[in-house]
């Protein structure tokens, strides 16, 4: 027989993620969306995001929670806050970083992309030139942890960069708010998208931006959407603290306890903190199985890590990701064009121990296929001809 | 001393709505959106909706649920399925029709906007004799129940119209699929737009659009959003049955069980007669009191009514409101351009007793606020300067 209520499945994904019970269990209350007291909760919500960021309203700075997934949150950026003449200039080392260029595509709006490497950063050189040499470039936009392969992007050093010349900086930190630490001024960075259900380990429903109210506010009449338009979105909070239209009420009671729990953590240090922790005992649980990251460890980021397939014929990815399953742990497929991979999130509600079961879930399962490891020393692995749905 | 953990109080809003406890249950899990357990679920959900709507795949039907508000899915309908040389006719009675325009103005979409007024159902003569007129338009788009009021308008005999005119027929059902049987063939519909918070009584966090596959996938070149680009979450469900961003899960999980309680109920049919007898209840105990409804019986739905304000200088709504919010029922505040009102939602998991109780706690407000209700005599009460901030 089969439990026929077995635990949830763990999530080591880049999300939807493993939640608390006590983040869900503040979903079992239906509220009224126009009434003062949910008001009230989502100007505590804005509030505490603008502390995280260490930002002030005093300062100009305004957060603007949307309704969506995250990649609106990105598209409302760009959707609303850059002008018809506007040029943005799109760093990309990764699936977001394209997808990016793809939703300037449907907006009809001027850009160009400088691709590198999926297992590089950006080269800065080559931004320096390419500012330098066409003035076009109003917005520079990034994606600071990518996590196609979980490479962490120097926000800092980007934004140094786009500041030099002017333009204003828009950095996708969906993955990597309240996971890494992030001086949003240091970095020069004028807009900033994030999740509730990625390291601040709410469920999903809606984005958030952060940015000065005059940039959401500067091109307002050129909205080329309503549903994304920010500045609208701003005014609507300004009126009457409310979302102009329909709010995931239950995501965002969600989301007030998942804040809280974050407080109680020691806030996005530790939280970082656990986060690394996590990683360095996936990533040497891995290493003794013989499972070899993607990247090097001097652009790895502790949110989530790519591993190689193992160079072996008898690799099959979904009959690995069924027994994990099976033993009720979730992983993710790779979504590198270069290598076949999967990946395994260290972020969510998630702890050492279940780090430790999970690697030997994982050694239980290449042992029960047979899959021999790589050879010690042949180098990463070539690629297969297989590759993955996602 | 005051309950710490006071029950919820109960929503008579056009949504988000008082939802049962087994509803919000479902979302004490977190589901990988990756995982094919989770598709499964995303299938059957998609399949239930085409069944309710008696549609199915094999006539080319096609549901697509997209994360965001019933706005976005309305807007997803004009940025993905008008072509550039498209031409919109908006029949707008209320809020929600003229928030269509605004979406078009925002898409650069050429329309026209048929106004009637907000207790009259759209002048079907002036429809036949625009479309007669101006063969550029190519679409017809329309609110079935505008919330404003509470106005059902005649989908049907709109429909007959449109689809003699060979336009596109967009229908705005956010509040009345469900609720309301809608026969989509017979009425002509093309895109049928809803939301799982309303009628089918879910939580919010999507909304979901009815169409058919050659009309989502005819002009997706020019789709002008790529988060609401129809076309592109279709071929995403077609690909892996997956959305192709990050679901709200857990508002899924909770419409899973959500369409099952409608089954329980006995289907869309029962679950009319129930909202029908809420409203009846309703209108019966208001009456008593002394309130008037906005619209004639002939026009009203049975999904939302606006009354009056009495004609009296003592009343004041949000004293009003807030009485009846210490006794545990939230209302509505009115969004009428011509006159003052209040609106009170008889959908949501809502039953008789809960309507006797809410009409003895509107006659216990009258009376502590000493408001007079309008003489039996003077008709329709004049509009005063007060206007609601919605």
């Amino acid at each position: 027989m089969t439990d026929p209520n077995p635990p949830d499945k763990l999530l080591f994904t880049p999300g939807p993620l493993t939640t608390s019970t006590s983040v869900k269990q503040a979903m079992l209350h239906d509220a009224g969306s126009w009434h003062s007291d949910f008001g009230e909760r989502v100007r505590r919500i804005r509030q505490k995001l603008l502390s995280l960021a260490e930002l002030s309203r005093a300062d100009g700075w305004e957060v603007i929670p949307l309704q969506g997934s995250g990649t609106y949150g990105v598209e409302s950026v760009f959707a609303s806050c850059v002008p018809p003449e506007g040029k943005v200039c799109v760093l990309a080392n990764g699936a977001y970083g394209e997808r990016m260029a793809v939703i300037l595509e449907h907006l009809k709006i001027r850009h160009t992309v400088l691709r590198s490497p999926e297992n590089e950063t950006p080269n800065l050189t080559l931004l320096e030139q390419t500012l330098s040499q066409d003035l076009a470039i109003t917005h520079v936009a990034a994606v600071h942890c990518e996590t196609t392969t979980g490479i962490l992007n120097p926000v800092e050093e980007m934004g140094q960069v786009v500041r030099r010349h002017g333009c204003l900086f828009v950095v996708d930190a969906m993955s990597s708010f309240g996971g890494i630490p992030i001086d949003v001024e240091a970095a020069g960075i004028d807009f900033l998208i994030s999740s509730p259900n990625k390291c601040l380990e709410g469920v999903p429903g809606f984005c958030f931006v952060l940015g000065r109210r005059y940039t959401f506010l500067a091109h307002e009449k050129f909205a080329r959407s309503l549903s994304l338009n920010l500045a609208d979105q701003l005014r609507g909070f300004d009126k009457n603290g409310q979302f102009r239209y329909t709010p995931p009420t239950h995501a965002l009671l969600a989301f007030e306890q998942a804040l809280k729990e974050l407080d109680l953590e020691g806030g996005i240090a530790a939280r970082a903190a656990r986060y690394q922790h996590n990683h360095a005992v996936l990533l040497s649980g891995m290493q003794q199985i013989g499972f070899k990251p993607y990247l090097s460890p001097a652009v790895q980021s502790h949110i989530i890590t790519a591993f190689h397939y193992p160079n072996n014929p008898h690799f099959r990815f979904l009959d690995f990701y069924q027994r994990l399953s099976d033993s009720g742990f979730i992983i993710y497929p790779g979504k590198i064009s270069r290598a076949d991979t999967f990946r395994i999130g260290t972020i969510g509600h998630l702890f050492e121990p279940d780090f430790r079961r999970l690697v030997a879930a994982i050694r239980l399962a290449v042992e029960a296929d047979n899959i021999k490891m790589f050879p010690a020393d042949n180098g990463s692995p070539e690629i297969s001809a297989f590759h993955q749905p996602i």
